[in-house]
């Protein structure tokens, strides 16, 4: 299995934002910003665009509900959604509270964080999903 | 209107890349990579998370079958989307395609093209959409 099989799967512990039956959500744990969010699908599929017509729009379903979720816990002009994927072999979404589009960018320095910090981040995401 | 309205309504000349009667593909004038490509809605929203479930799933749905033909006429690894959105207020997903991850760095040196070049490229994604 790849690491976010394992994530969504609990076998690799996780700050969780957000999950269904089909996707899991949680904090990227090099973020950009607070509220920096990864959305996978929990089946193996590496490639966003190999995903059926019915799937992708699940999907994007729910990255949305989490998207306005993170929009309420931490109040930003938008919220980007980002996919790249040539790091991870499983399909992400990335979304990222953004007040500038220089939030959204991936050469910025990262954001250090404590244990208690990612942790009252995800609650506050997840306290909003609900 | 704003200039991407105007972009659809063929107002505004574009390099077209694809196009539906809900939505429209061109070529960024400023691009990261030779086959970065913006998909717009043809209807005026600003905000991607605003569209509805439904609209939502028809434009990804567009937007993949463009990814699909821009990775036909320019070979890559995968086709990265990007949505930020802060400079334009009308939707609008990047699509860009990677060879590694620093092909969507957004402040990379955009190419410089002619017009010539432009069309050319924009007539082999039409052509692969087809």
């Amino acid at each position: 299995m790849d690491i976010f099989s394992k994530i969504a799967a609990g076998e690799i512990p996780s700050y969780k934002c957000a999950e269904n039956d089909e996707f899991y959500a949680f904090l990227d744990i090099n973020p950009l910003v607070k509220g920096h969010t990864l959305v996978i699908p929990r089946r193996e599929v590496d490639y966003f665009f190999d995903m059926d017509d019915e799937e992708l729009a699940r999907y994007q379903k729910f990255a949305k509900r989490v998207a306005a979720a993170i929009k309420r816990a931490f109040p930003c002009r938008k919220v980007a959604q980002v996919v790249l994927g040539l790091e991870v072999p499983h399909a992400h979404i990335h979304l990222i509270p953004m007040q500038s589009e220089a939030d959204a960018d991936f050469r910025r320095e990262k954001l250090k964080l404590s244990e208690e910090e990612f942790q009252a981040i995800a609650d506050k995401i997840l306290n909003e999903f609900k």
